[in-house]
């Protein structure tokens, strides 16, 4: 038997991002021992219950200071607020990571929080799962094949990114790096927008009175093209602020799309519409299924 | 065995939607001849092949003379020149349906080249496989489940509004009606109007130098929201413009959606966007799923 690559892992929010974290690198016998924090006492009891934490931590300070790595697996609008209570106890030796979906913000908090420690913390953004959620929800193979994106520091170690990517890797993830900036408007165009735009759809038609008519004919184009309306608000609302800079880019630069097909519409330029839609066309048909297989 | 309800039945265009009537009423021996016609002799040839047809039809003046119903299964856009053509030779008990996808215009070309036998078209719309084509692809049932929207004219006897519901109840669809202008205004609202968005998302990113880097972190939720995209050109080209004002209408009301989103999110307006994201996923998530086994 080889050495685990981590003795100790402490994970703050034990649910379906940081809980199959734990699980997958149990999984290949990657961790010695997993202790969990959470807001819930009941999903932190769940969560040992289903063998993804070993312990419910009881004293941050005492626990971050000997650990190996320590996963941010919260809601991003909690991560500052936890920066702040892990910094002062992080012992020299352990590494910090995230889950988060925006990357800009997170980096700017740890910038903040963890002042002179900050080349401790390695960002990630696994590219998974963002629809269910839970302790329950947790398993060993959802970053199978998925797409991790660090977003290391000037100040990280080439060590301490490559031990980050090695965890992430140990999960079945294909990880790549980017810029914080980078991962913000990469993901601003083909996450952040698409669930905007979803969501403002159907919100459109939830403000009409015959919605119940017009859903009754909505058929299987609409539920894919809505599928990411029925997304977590309070989850999607953080992301859209979160990333607002390169989302209203996006947005604006989209409606002005809008505005060009709405003239070729209303002046009947059927080639125009032809162009657009075969273009469009190639360029989705031509996006390999494979790369679809990670979720949002 | 009761007598089947047609005798003949002549269809233009042997390809998904006409193809996979004919092979419906087949199944259920609910009709005894079928002739076809359509541009291409080799898909004729293979329709026959498959069974979708009895014999290719040679000379359309004597062909409708004599038939019970008569099939428009062609694109929209040959809706008008096929009309005119059969319009001087349809028997006086032979009735016309069609597939198509927008309603007004068809219906409007109906009234100007059938004239006095205007009464004899009950417009329909079968809400099936408009991702798919050709005679290859059509199947028995196709439209089992589906619903299909008929748009009677004010001239149809109720019995002829009876015996072509009957004929695509028979086929298994579930039938409803509406007039030709609420047809097109649900389905600018439902299907036309998402198929534009999502064309527009990804005409938009084709556009780009980076557009390899973007799709390369693309997921689940963007594969969702533009397999849409995927769809024919020339057959959206024609939609949008046969339906040219109920879409302007909706892609109208959707900028202003948008724009007022955009507002939001430049005033940090944490509370608006959580509310528009609540309303739009209760809306989504009350949609039952039995209704999307209907495809666009």
């Amino acid at each position: 038997m080889t050495q685990p690559l981590f003795k100790k892992i402490v994970i703050f929010g034990v649910g379906l991002i940081g809980g199959s974290f734990a699980l997958a690198l149990r999984r290949v016998h990657a961790v010695t021992e997993v202790v969990g924090f959470g807001r819930s006492a009941a999903t932190l009891q769940q969560a040992q219950q289903l063998g993804i934490i070993d312990r419910i931590g009881d004293d941050v300070a005492s626990e971050v200071g000997d650990a190996d790595l320590v996963v941010l697996a919260t809601p991003v609008g909690q991560m500052a607020e936890l920066m702040a209570r892990i910094a002062p106890h992080l012992g020299v030796n352990t590494l910090v990571t995230d889950g988060g979906s925006t990357k800009s913000d997170v980096v700017r908090e740890a910038y903040a929080q963890l002042g002179g420690k900050v080349a401790q913390f390695v960002p990630a953004h696994p590219i998974a799962g963002a629809e269910q959620s839970g302790a329950a929800a947790a398993r060993a193979g959802l970053y199978q094949g998925k797409k991790v994106v660090l977003t290391p520091l000037p100040e990280n170690t080439a060590t301490s990114v490559a031990r980050v990517r090695h965890a992430w890797e140990a999960c079945g993830a294909l990880v790549s790096e980017l810029t914080p900036q980078q991962h913000d408007e990469v993901f601003a165009a083909v996450s952040h927008l698409p669930h905007l735009l979803s969501f403002a759809l159907v919100h459109d038609l939830a403000q009409r009175d015959n919605r119940d008519v017009l859903l009754s004919f909505a058929a299987s184009g609409f539920r894919d093209f809505t599928r990411i309306a029925a997304s977590s608000p309070e989850m999607w609302r953080d992301i859209c602020l979160a990333n607002r800079e390169a989302l209203l880019l996006e947005l604006q630069r989209y409606v002005a799309e809008l505005n060009q097909l709405n003239a070729a519409l209303a002046a009947g330029d059927a080639g125009k519409l032809e162009q657009t839609f075969r273009a469009a066309r190639e360029l989705r048909a031509g996006w390999t299924e494979n790369q679809a297989r990670n979720d949002v």
